[in-house]
């Protein structure tokens, strides 16, 4: 299945994938989540903020045992950050129905919108709006590089940007979550484990720093003229990497926006974005308290630590343990519990007492958000087997 | 004139100017320019390179007197830069013809085509074609923001990209050419001089820094496990401004492109364009030794010292002064002779052997590529004036 959407969205020139909300390929990746829903006969609820559901029973009864990630991509992404998760939920379906076994709560299939926030700046948009943790109106505010509204945006994708908002109709169906994701780092590969259990996401956010200055003639402008906010960049970038590993967190400036970005002009304009996390959140507010001094900063999101549910948690990982008994050297014992320093909706909905879980899936490098992200065939099918053992123990 | 010119290509929310050469915006200047041709029975030329000529008199019979400049803009760039030179081209003739002034030799308006590199990089790409400095086979290999190569565009555009090349029959055709330009400094706003004539054009040139890493995730991958590209960038900065004040010239980093450019990576590449000038090229060309010193660089242009020719520049500046005596405080004495660290077409047609001189009119702030860049009307108006009488005196 993952097979059949790499070809959606990929740049042929590196192999990476560019898979923006609501952009073609997006509108193609939702497409072909309808028609796999629809070829298991699952109903299908595309909620206010643009999130898919496939129901297989019905959520309005009682809530039910929901699991899925998102098909949208960073830029240049891999091809598992998000449908690994997504096409993993079908097969473990799959799975669980050629078995015969007959769920006694409703199961769901779930595809998170904007998880990446590649286009708009705002990562776990979907899970944002529907939890209420961010504001509608600002969201149909954010702009794109082209310049355009995210009202605009769904408005062209033949939406109502009015819907967006807090939606505790869907919220109310969800009983529990349980997202599968490619690991982001190495912590599967070097325990020599297949599937793991999430214990807590670090505390991370994103803030954009406008550096304004003169923007002027490359040539003619003399340097003691020159309001070159091009240096107050670099500055930054060399300060931020210094008070990473002085607080012992990571911070990164990965996306810059010049203007005009001409080479024979002094910029009059840098915005950068910077990313930091950490195990701990006073060390994150210290060094973007010490970057901020003095320079145009705002908050473009913040997401607390996330601790998962630890009795759930247990419960995962016995149930992974049983389920891949035959594959790991550790036999039944439970599957390894650790923590991330990536970002999930899974985490979002966990935040807004949603009880939620996530299991991971081994990546050989750690290499993620790159065209070389990468998971073994096996790994993956160990991950559907560790799911479908997982929503068994959930909804039997 | 300028007037009518300026809606196209206007950014609403910035007021700066986007006219990429073959862009939808520099098509319809390119029509502007056929238009005012045809209003006044020129003859028009539009040759291999793609540069316009609009020609009073049969060019072939014998070499003409030129004027005019470019119509592209720098990204966000300003009103005058360019389009002042052609409008008053234009302008000075309507001033010759009223005035019944015959010509003794053929008198020509030129457009040249992309003078300010914003698209793929290389400034003054119709003179440097035209006068073979530039190949052609690299010319057609350079590529956009967007990946399409300069023979895509020109296709699209309905042109022949194969046509590209040194033109010596268009070059045979220039007997002198004379520029007009806004200045790019405050040089005559500091000795009150309406209009100048240029004395030398600094070397100058382009240079592309690619800085290699490894893409990844921005919240998973240890700072000691990074290759991240974004921190050399930031040094070389730093280390390009520091270079500049050392040796007393100019150095910018005006220019980056960022892959993937998503908040939450590490990037893979960072391509960054330096542009450095000085009065002496040692000077330059350490600078640049220095920075390149370990990275990876390639130089995308170089333009040696133009000095333009003493005796042309000397009658041009009698002229200027004789043509203005009612507007100056000097009086009837020369206009002033000044250097500029900006490059033109009329220096590459000056470094390939055509006789060829400038015209600048004064710029009250000094400011240039950006949307503050401004002339006074009167000054234009002066312009106008000095170069009519500047083509009276060459071809009378």
């Amino acid at each position: 299945m993952l097979d059949e959407l790499s070809r959606i969205g990929r740049d042929p020139a590196t192999n990476g994938y560019v898979r923006d909300a609501w952009s073609p390929a997006d509108m193609e990746l939702r497409e072909w989540f309808r028609q796999e829903a629809a070829n298991r006969g699952l109903g299908l609820h595309d909620d206010r903020n643009g999130n898919l559901w496939a129901w297989w029973g019905d959520p309005d009864r009682e809530p039910g045992v929901v699991t899925g990630s998102h098909l949208d991509s960073v830029r240049q992404g891999g091809a598992f950050d998000g449908p690994l998760g997504v096409v993993s939920a079908f097969r473990a379906l799959d799975l669980l129905m050629a078995r015969g076994f007959t769920p006694s709560k409703p199961v769901g299939v779930a595809c998170f919108t904007d998880e990446e926030g590649a286009r708009f700046g705002v990562p776990c948009m979907g899970s944002r709006l529907l939890t209420g943790v961010l504001d509608p109106g600002r969201a149909r505010g954010l702009t794109d590089d082209d310049g355009a509204s995210m009202a605009e945006v769904l408005r062209a994708a033949g939406r109502t940007p009015e819907d967006l908002g807090r939606d505790d109709e869907t919220r109310a169906r969800i009983g529990v979550f349980v997202e599968l994701h490619v690991e982001q780092g190495r912590g599967l590969a070097d325990l020599d484990e297949p599937v793991g259990v999430a214990s807590a996401i670090w505390p991370h956010g994103r803030w954009r720093f406008d550096f304004h200055g003169e923007a002027n003639h490359a040539g003619t402008t003399r340097l003691e003229d020159r309001h070159d906010p091009m240096l107050d960049y670099a500055r930054a970038v060399l300060q931020a990497r210094e008070a990473a590993e002085k607080h012992g967190i990571v911070a990164t400036f990965g996306k810059v926006r010049v203007s005009p970005n001409n080479a024979n002009a002094v910029p009059g304009l840098v915005s950068a974005w910077l990313d930091a996390r950490g195990g701990a959140e006073p060390a994150v507010r210290a060094l973007v308290e010490e970057l901020s001094d003095g320079r145009n900063v705002s908050e473009e999101s913040w997401t607390p630590v996330v601790d998962f549910e630890v009795p759930l948690r247990d419960r995962l990982a016995a149930a992974v343990g049983s389920a891949l008994a035959d594959v790991r050297s550790a036999g039944r014992r439970p599957a390894p519990v650790l923590p991330t320093g990536a970002g999930h909706d899974a985490g979002i909905l966990a935040a807004a007492g949603v009880p939620a879980a996530m299991l991971f899936v081994r990546n050989p490098t750690g290499v993620s958000h790159s065209p070389k992200e990468h998971a073994e065939a096996d790994d993956c099918a160990h991950g559907v087997t560790a799911l479908a053992g997982v929503l068994e123990e959930l909804a039997r």
